[in-house]
């Protein structure tokens, strides 16, 4: 059984491309607000779990004189701009370590102005650019914290990796297998996960419902640190940057590599997980658009700035408007 | 019904997301060989068919001077590298034109290293740089040649354009309609086809069979350009100038955005035409290499080489292999 397609893309009028995929919108109970597709088959979750992965870090106080930038950025799949960059440095320097220390790979800065100005400047990129470098920071500072040794941090056996698994595993109550384990674009582990499972680990961060004090304490505090300072968790322009911007507190927001995006939605008391199934973030980012705007409060003047984020505009090199990307399917059946 | 799963992408043995579509192969009287998913609804086929744009430019004589390099760029999504922007000036020049007269819009070159070299250089993309400068230098020729203005050629209704269409239509014996027109990325026209249509296309494009003579001959010309310029149909890395380069004039290829593809196998006497509904062009390739395996002879060696197309491995920031993209579902059944 196919998963229900969730959004298409229309050029002139007709629908050229369309993307199937599924959802879960869950509360911190495990009761199921919103089912569509299979949610139950494990997926990778990528970097949308990057705030669990964080827990770790904060709740073994490792993190305990973080700014809240820094806890931002290890929230984050960072653009790789000068404020990121800076930001991480800052975390690494806490553990009077360096660039030299990530082990996530170089890539250029997913910002284009940035890449630019990088090779303009002569520079090649490095790890700091890398998305994921405020997590790799994040996984050292944690590891100096447990006395274990940095170099082998990205390894599945490393007392940092092992925290990070029973954290998640503990808060979604699914069991993670190394059957179902895969190494991540940047050398961490990823293990598959329902999206139930997901939806229910990000209504409990959301809520703090139902989970010990230490770790709603850590989730509060990461959830403030990316409702005060969304630039940090994605860059200028990028859809978690500009959700959380608009709707603040309402909403934590966060993609992942292959077409999975997860969130908080904590005055509604929801976790949300969405998977398109060809990996593709146009699509999925529209489901979740639409899964938002369904489930959290807005003004008329906040639904109507997200209206962009719900049937984004396609324009061609030259600026004329050519198409859309617009939810389609059961996501627009009334609630 | 939905079209069939015809590729996935694996990520550490699972099957982390898996793409739909739709392929055709035809022979140039339109008897179907292979047909896969839903071949008659009509799809936008973008920069997949600019072989077929180009015949106008051909048959009209104004590219009788042309070097085989022209021709092949006149073909090609390019990848902005100098020696393809060197080769769309030369053809601006014929036409005492220069960049200014394009109207595709500038990015960045597809190539990394040719944009990282022209940032450093302090310089900005351009036209040229477009992918499709060499289509567009084409257009220009063609307006110059029909004596029209060559201001307005991506109008619908400008001469060149109008010339594109009937060439098209007569070629594949598909209506074009208005009513299934939309804006392409460069911002000329693009008029949806069926595959099994834009199938039969290819496969005369690459016999000559059934066409009349001036338009066989304009394809053989363009054909044999592409085998012996594939680098510059597409360029450093790419799909279509390595497949070329590797099976020389038994295989036209070309890609269009949105995940179309199309080929002709002229030894086989076959044109295929393929799209991935969600647009997804690693798809797209391993499901053309999968049909190119099944109906183009090659020796066990060149098979070898080919593999990789069919599976290319996936590899991540550190080159770790992470997973592999492979063909999938009906593309796996035995001919």
């Amino acid at each position: 059984m196919d998963n229900p397609v969730l959004a298409e893309v229309l050029r002139g009028g007709l629908a050229e491309s369309r993307h199937h995929g599924a959802v879960a919108v869950v509360d911190a109970d495990g009761a199921v607000a919103l089912k569509l597709g299979d949610i139950d088959s494990p997926v990778f979750p990528r970097s949308a779990v990057k705030a669990l992965q964080a827990l770790p870090l904060v709740e073994s106080g490792a993190a305990d004189g973080f700014t809240a930038e820094e806890l931002a950025v290890a929230c984050a799949s960072h653009s790789g701009e000068p404020g990121h960059v800076a930001t991480v440095q800052a975390m690494l320097a806490r553990g009077r370590l360096d660039a030299s220390a990530l082990r996530c790979g170089a890539h250029a800065p997913l910002n284009r102005d940035a890449a630019v100005a990088l090779f303009r400047a002569g520079m090649q990129p490095s790890a700091l650019h890398n998305n994921c470098s405020g997590k790799h920071a994040g996984f050292l500072c944690l590891a100096c914290e447990l006395r274990s040794d940095p170099y082998g941090y990205c390894e599945p056996d490393h007392p940092a990796q092992r925290a990070v698994r029973a954290a998640i595993e503990s808060i979604s109550g699914a069991q993670l297998s190394d059957e179902r384990r895969a190494i991540d674009g940047c050398s961490v582990p990823t293990w598959a996960i329902p999206l139930e499972k997901l939806a229910l680990a990000f209504a409990r961060f959301g809520s703090g419902h139902g989970l010990p004090p230490r770790r709603a304490m850590a989730a509060a505090r990461l959830r403030a640190a990316c409702a005060a300072h969304p630039w940090h968790v994605a860059g200028t322009g990028r859809f978690c940057t500009e959700v959380m911007q608009l709707l603040g507190h309402r909403v934590f927001v966060k993609t992942g590599a292959e077409g999975v995006y997860c969130a908080a939605l904590p005055a509604a008391g929801l976790g949300v997980a969405i998977k398109c199934d060809d990996g593709a973030t146009r699509a999925a980012e529209v489901a979740m658009a639409t899964v938002i705007a369904r489930f959290v409060e807005m003004s008329a003047a906040e639904a109507a700035a997200f209206e962009r984020f719900v049937r984004p505009i396609l324009r061609n090199w030259n600026g004329i408007k050519v198409g859309a990307v617009q939810p389609a399917g059961p996501l627009l059946a009334e609630p």
